[in-house]
């Protein structure tokens, strides 16, 4: 009978201790046995703005020590049923953006041939794309759940077709999504014109700009999204600028006006259900989070998302 | 005729000046006279987390002192018709958490001998145990409005059964409370088991999960409580950790998806006609403050607390 | 044909690159052909807190350099169709608050000669007065929308008449404002006595204290206040700290309680169709706000104000 | 027989705990049998650049906590032979330069007057002008250590006689000084032209610019220095910016190169044996102070400075 | 032929990246095979000011990724010819500082009977009780080099016998050293008395306090010490707040006027050729460490320290 | 007859006012009539551990404005003989090194065209590479003033040849310095061989470790450089961490045990008189620098690199 990895306890190692693995999961140095990998992917030549992000997997995981195995508002129990692991970060080449996304791609295609879904913690948004590319090959056009400050789906940057900034121009281009089980949520700021958003509306994209959203609830939403993407494998891609800067101040393009962690976890808790294939966290900045919460709160997300991974059991 | 205490005008004497004392109200070297003592219990041996707590005493005070006398929203005027001053810190003993906790407890005995009202700047959690062994001393065992993101009801950590996360079982066990008539407010976040809750609903705690009060007042919930209390005698503790990490970032052991400001102001508010015997502000940990506005919320809600103290008039 | 000054693409130049002026704007030397000019009023002499709003200006432009062009949610174009320019800093004199306001009122008078709207970065609030001296001089009274955590209607502070918790009763007695056509918005806190607030009710003043406002949408008290105003010349002055501490760390008076972004930018967008004659936001307070979000808010709320001005069309 | 006022001792109450006096002294609400008065002028409106300085008393005062009242380098121990207290903060108008200037003046005539040496905490350098001004008036013309990046000479600034930069200019003219008997050690930086300092030279001031006391002991200049004087009436004022950066970032015009706390201390050691009448220490700016080293560096010099009061006995 | 642990190369994996061992070594899981043992023991509630340390592992950890294995100065080439691992944390108890003295000592008695050398990263001062505890079970008393801003003389505080303070009278009490081979350097700052440090002199510990060290190498020094130590085992004891504040701010109880990283690097190096049995190096506080170059520094003295351990060869 | 650019006086406008160009001098569009130009390279993608230097130039200009035009130690004036202007920031792209390094050459090349002397403030020290290349191709193989931490001979990094690691080899080998001319002060730290440094040496670099600087003044050693040098083209690069991080802490790879500031000014000043064809301050990381201390000490050296440019007269 398989043991499954559980976090260390707070009460065997205090938790300012221990290894600085995702929730002090034990280091795996093989993806054999694995159902979940959690890796980071620390890069921040993607970005447009401010930098850091390439510390935002070591904070992540340095704040996700305070986490607990039980989710107390849904039952969840993520380390009952699935065997997981933090498997460490991806060599990337911090020089070079296009040799880094080439090794992201590699490196997904050869964690998702395992059949492990991967959890990834940014980074900055650019790494999206070659994972979108592994995953496709893998498992054909996904649904996207996509909650974000941006749309990120800018043509070009500089004459660059590979940022921060292009991520879901390309992966519709390359045909790497259901294009109409698209959902861009949390989307706001300023443009250069409408179609900055309408385009991709007439891709197929569905779009829930920031502003629709204050002052209620995202469990209906939520919901709604879930029906509507139905057995479909689907990959949420989180950026944390999605939430309000109030909420999430260490981010490299913050955009005032957004969305609150309450908000937030309604959503993810709402995608139970669904065929996840795979999920990242992105854009966490820490040399811009000076009390460390925004990576607290990448840290709670991501722990979110475990929970609706398919096959976790509630108790 | 009384002359009752007053804290120093903006307009005497500019903001940034004066004695470090709760919202430069006096400092009073005896009880004599006091309807109600602010003190400081300058701890954070007890923290399982971010320490810190220790001068969290000093910074409320610094930041309170922005505080002018009259509630502009209930009319309250705290300083009309009781009198108040600030007693100083206890002299805890740093090296030993079980030692300071006898000490404010015998502190604490020695100020209700008196009749006065204490009101405590934490400190960590750890404080209120011995407080409400006190405070039960006194007045045998009391209604309990807790606000906080933890229900702090474990029964040992590393082998002790004294520190900021076992009070409120510790406290049950002893007696100290009324247990039906005990509210917790704002928990959330992770744990080991479902029970981690409900087996202290099974001994009568009524529980408010912060996540049943998003995006709503808390004004109703608050009379409901106000209500089922009745003329009871009651202690407020109130862990500034009940906030959302955006509102209160300073603290030690932060949970993302908790209360707002508006709806911890709508919650005291709502307590005015309680019995209240005693109340306290925990866990705000300056080292983690970096604007100081985590003390500035707690010295705030503090003062909420002393404009729902009995006998305070409005007008 | 005129060509409308364009905020520099981020295409073109690297957001962190290129001058420091408003959104990356063209620096104008004379206003010559302007219609709105933005300009600096670093000054932090008037305030009674913390101060640090002399650095206000700097940072405001340093973080604007985010902001593009076209409002996603409103669809404004505020370059398409009004000249505007950043004319730099004005001249104060960082050692005397009374002759500062004198050059500030004698440097208003010279642009409001000229036709050009005045949109104001401070700054303490104090730079208000001899602001709305001059535009009344050139308008007559005005209405005001003042969004703001305090009333701002002391008589005096330290025996002085004119600080930045003055300002709108030396207005109102100067005759400078229609009186029963201001808007406070978002007042809060503590005081000395009723009538701080309800004195100015006296004068005609309508208040909409913040916690009447929680947890729901500004969008319709803001399209009342646009209807109650109608066609009058009307100012805007925005105080960052009306917003809740959480959303605008760094400032020099804080409050709790206050205003959301989402609400802030709810108000500012039913203003449009107001005759709206200058405006300003103040009180950011840069050594206060560590994570540069404050400034970014502030940048983002101008933009806001800049997207309501007469004569912005929309695509 | 007098019991001379001790520090309230570590071992009696946490350090974190008790008054924020300065080292926590008594408060004293009279000068009565005082033979040194600590006192805070909390200003920065008289500052060019960062201001701030309005909470370097208070901030100073938490540091000084840490401090015990055994000088171990010289033996010295203040509290044995002199009667100190701190009488906490002069009621300066935080609107008003001049009239602040006024009030420290006459507030220094009445603290002079009963023959108690004033120690200040500042606030920005302006403070020292009229703090001259009741000194000369006292005592005449005095010989002046003056430590500080800057010469503080200038004739005016933006048309003002009375700043932070201006006030030795004005103490000469004013024949406050015994010219030839002023010492500026540490002056450096940029300025207008090489009469920025040798004008000062021309009206009989030493001058010792940091350059020339780079990689060693200042205790042959203190000394020649304390020779020099001889038993003159000295007033010592120490701007913390005479410190280099790395050892004070936390002050208002840092200036790089300066002196090291090593010879800072040297210096003030050496003054020993000197009939000091009256010290300050300035310019502490605590928005800028991240650490609180800067105002913990501030507390322990103005400890040697009263270690090396007339009257204070080693062992 | 053993294979020794090298740290990752920054060219395998960039060095944001990785697991957060110490120089990302190795993590081991055992003693077998280890020449030195590398750990952290993280615990802040023997401090008396500023808590914190408990995150010194943690942080010293994360900036030590930069450091390369061989010294560019020295020659050393710790990894050539030792094993060395990171052993993880002690599993101390956050709540009681006595049971986790116990604890400490017993690890380090199981760790010794191995043989291996201990590398300790604190963690507040008191850790190093427990550890001569051990350390002189297992070598007798040793000699010991002690680089701190305090003696830790006291007799107690608060009625303790063991917290930061103390530390070095118990271990001369309990015969744990060989008193006249006892080195305190850089002792300085305030106390109670003379015989604060004096005592100690008697009891034959040899003191350089810092004002003696200024403005020259330590070479000199450290060669003498080395000299007087001859072939005896010696204890490396290392407290960062020896270091003035401007090279470590980041500690619970700075104190001005100390060390310079290079003369902290040149007493190191002395050192080489001593029969070091064990070394730490303590009171890194990360809260207090804003630019994390406190943490990078401690890193960096651990490796020279690891440079001079007996076996350690140059190339 | 030529009006040469001079800074805006802190007396005409107060010093937190104004264009934020280096030392507020003003904007050039073109570079006719220039003697020096003065720009920022603002990137960061070429370096291995902490990003943020894309924000140097931005803010080592924010703090040059409390820089005034004389040179206090050395009478130098640089503004009274040469034409002096900020152009402002080149255009690279963020998203690719291999770009951005050949835009800044182009960039370089066409200003050198010109005769104009280029002052860059970077960015990552990775802009040094391509500036050298065109600085060669105006005026052939360069003597080189390198005071840094680090070498930067890497032969490549993560496979990349062009890094902010491997600038100097690449320039020895592509024949575009005076081998025997080349001068490395201050580089110290860790490495993998002895080689890290010596190889270098075989190509005739003269290398001047940290550690046999240590506590003296670099005059001698500057002056015999300048010597050395004769009347030969030299380029002069100055990363910022060549200082110690106690005096610059907010840098991409900080290492202890460095230059102190009064040691980098003596250094430049002996440089007067060389035929400085160009110079770079480079590494500059404002998200690492709390205070801004750091952009400040970057302000302060390139204005003393100004005072000795060719053609720079004293008064």
């Amino acid at each position: 009978m398989t043991e499954f990895n559980q976090p260390i306890s707070g009460n065997d190692l205090a938790r300012f201790s221990g290894p600085n693995t995702f929730m002090r999961l034990p280091q795996a140095d093989s993806l054999e046995g694995l159902d979940v990998a959690i890796l980071g992917v620390p890069m921040d030549i993607g970005t447009s703005w401010r930098s850091g992000t390439r510390f935002g997997p070591k904070e992540i995981r340095a704040e996700s020590a305070m986490i607990r195995p039980y989710n107390m508002a849904t039952g969840a129990a993520p380390f009952d049923s699935l065997q997981m692991a933090d498997i460490g970060d991806l060599a990337i080449n911090t020089f070079s953006l296009s040799d880094s996304l080439r090794i992201i791609q590699e490196s997904y295609a050869a964690i998702l041939d395992t059949g492990v879904i991967p959890v990834a913690m940014g980074g900055d948004h650019s790494i999206t794309l070659p994972i979108l590319r592994a995953i496709a090959q893998k498992h054909g056009p996904v649904a996207l759940v996509h909650v974000d400050a941006h749309a990120d789906v800018n043509d070009e940057m500089f004459g660059e077709r590979e940022t921060h900034g292009t991520v879901f121009r390309r992966a519709y281009e390359e045909g790497l999504l259901v294009a109409d089980k698209v959902y861009q949520i949390g989307i706001r700021g300023s443009g250069y014109a409408a179609t900055d958003f309408t385009e991709a509306q007439g891709w197929g994209f569905q779009q829930f700009p920031a502003w629709e959203l204050y002052h209620r609830s995202l469990s209906g939403m939520g919901g709604e999204i879930r029906r509507d993407i139905g057995s479909r494998p689907v990959y949420v891609t989180y950026d944390i600028d999605s939430l309000d800067p109030a909420f999430a101040p260490g981010t490299g393009t913050p955009e005032i006006g957004g969305l609150t962690t309450p908000q937030a976890m309604e959503l993810i808790r709402e995608l139970k259900g669904l065929n996840i294939v795979g999920c990242d966290l992105v854009e966490v900045s820490p040399p811009y989070d000076t009390s460390g919460n925004t990576a607290l709160t990448a840290a709670n997300l991501l722990y979110e998302l475990l929970c609706v991974l398919p096959g976790v059991t509630a108790r």
